[in-house]
């Protein structure tokens, strides 16, 4: 059920069955322009699609103006608090504001934002968070994924009375469950695209963990039309745990890849560091090539067969197989030296 | 949709709407009993509920012996290719062995291992996976989920009729989205419990976020019975990554954990480093506290009121709350210092 309307950010459409939309954040001074633009570049760059700055004052919405300027067309989206003020400054430099209904107050701050938002056709995200519900809308955990709605629900109806059309929604908790509870609410409520992600999930490794389940839950389910993962570190490795996420449900497309096995008892090499290996010389290459690292015999030929070229552990060393056939056997060393002169030849898939 | 038959696996019942059980591989060498039951028993000690051994051989049928007696009862299971007198062999000393349609064949070969299953309440896991599907099984991808669950069907019906009662199937591939498929495929069409997960998923970063993705779909839909997290790497990263994806779907109870916002241009303090200390501090406690460690004042204290104790940035440096309320105000050393000093204190959850 991806959502019936769509909302349109900058080039990007979201929602209506869309591609799913891939996002992060700067964690740059958001008043230094020239750091915070090189940032969004990057992220770019590593396959985000859009990209949120922190604007918590009116000389960062000042110094946005800049960032927007070094940007281009990038989608690029202000996260704004507590000063509509902001709001209105910075929404002729992006292609979306985000507004938490628990940090914003006051129908005539509401209007303002509303009036620029139109002017500069710039989207909207609505966006409530367990962690700042607006006053009376506070909840007991059973009920914090309807009350994160009801926020939500109340400030839809005031921006669309209000003229505005580029809608998104999002409802987050910290809970992994009570988020998935609020996602699936949000989706049937909603005909909104809906922006889904865990809010404060954590450290790189386990939030990336969390991130995955969760948002793969929701998007098998289809509900979900623009993610980012949270996690507490680089935001490069945010863009880069949300394309794996969507590669793995078949939402985007593939790029070269290593399949390893676990590693048993039967293992005759060490898969772990010959796999990193060649993820480390497969680097930022794109493509849609997969390379196997297989420890044995037992599903090694087989994976090998398939993959476009492979490293098997023999009784002898290793095998590397290159369109599913060996060409070399030697020992572990050889038969990775053999790959990675292979990857740098540049030789298509399925060559 | 759990499965509606149950099976038996020495204390553990898999299926039937039983608690997901969590398991891992070793790989050590299954011929030296002392090194392959230290790393069960520390697997175990990490959260593993059943462990794997690979048993390629009758010397490491024999050795398997040795690996009961030190394990006790932890569930144990064998995993066995090409020779079936090694299913025979180990049958007494483990709890459950996996065969594999593609790597066993032979009508007197199944008698003896059902025999064997039969004459030691021995429970069996009939898992295909695409790296060797059995010849007449091999299948273009499209038609790959089907014949994977074509190819278990076939030695169910065989297993079946030599009556062996405790079976679990799985089928499993490389690709991601024919491992969902084919899953979802072999819940509607047996009623058996069903293990889960990606094979060959790749290094441990990679591989952990396609699991997750993948296993959170698919229980999230109610599908599956068993997981494993298969990581090029230590198998105890399994685990953890194992428990992490059964936390956030609620469906293991929670450990002590770290929220951590994802940092932005408003952070405060180093977030990332803060947090890692933090879980770094908590180490291998159990318990049900949640610590938030939140840069800024958007979302800071309004988590630190949710949580058991929290680091949050401020204007001034960092405030250390405890249930709910600022005890400390300082710089974040300062803070975390406090924080780390009530943990040690072993203070309970809520308190």
């Amino acid at each position: 059920m991806p959502s019936r309307r769509t909302a349109r950010v900058g080039d990007l459409t979201l929602g209506g069955g869309a591609p799913i939309v891939l996002q992060s954040m700067t964690n740059t001074d958001p008043r230094d322009a020239e750091a915070t633009a090189a940032q969004a570049l990057a992220l770019a760059e590593a396959g985000c699609d859009m990209v949120r700055i922190a604007v918590p004052d009116l000389d960062a919405a000042a110094a946005t103006r800049e960032v927007r300027r070094r940007l281009g067309r990038l989608p690029l989206v202000a996260d704004v608090h507590y000063d509509h003020r902001v709001a209105v400054a910075v929404a002729p430099y992006v292609d979306k504001i985000r507004l938490n209904p628990g940090t914003l107050r006051g129908r005539a701050a509401l209007d303002d934002v509303a009036k620029a938002l139109r002017d500069h056709g710039t989207a909207l995200r609505i966006g409530a968070n367990s962690g700042s519900l607006p006053p009376g809308f506070e909840a007991p955990p059973h009920l914090l994924p309807t009350r994160l709605c009801d926020a939500v629900a109340d400030w839809v109806a005031r921006f669309e009375d209000a003229g505005c059309e580029d809608l998104v929604v999002s409802v987050k908790a910290t809970s992994t469950t009570a988020t998935l509870a609020a996602c699936r609410e949000a989706a049937r409520r909603f005909d909104h695209p809906l922006h889904i992600g865990l809010t404060e999930a954590g450290t790189a490794r386990t939030g990336a963990i969390r991130s995955a389940a969760i948002l793969g839950a929701l998007l098998a389910e289809g509900v979900g039309d623009t993610i980012r993962v949270s996690l507490a570190g680089d935001p490069i490795e945010e863009v880069r745990v949300g394309q794996e996420i969507l590669r793995s449900l078949g939402l985007r497309p593939e790029a070269d890849r290593v399949l390893a096995c676990p590693t048993c008892g039967r293992a005759r090499m060490d898969v772990a560091v010959v796999a990193a290996t060649v993820e480390a010389a497969l680097g930022t290459r794109r493509g849609t090539r997969t390379v196997a690292v297989m420890g044995c015999e037992v599903n090694g030929p087989g994976e090998a067969r398939h993959a476009d070229m492979a490293i098997v552990g023999t009784r002898d060393g290793a095998a590397f197989y290159r369109g599913g056939k060996v060409v070399l056997q030697g020992t572990a060393d050889e038969a990775l030296k053999a790959l990675i002169a292979a990857l740098d030849d540049g030789i298509p898939a399925h060559d």
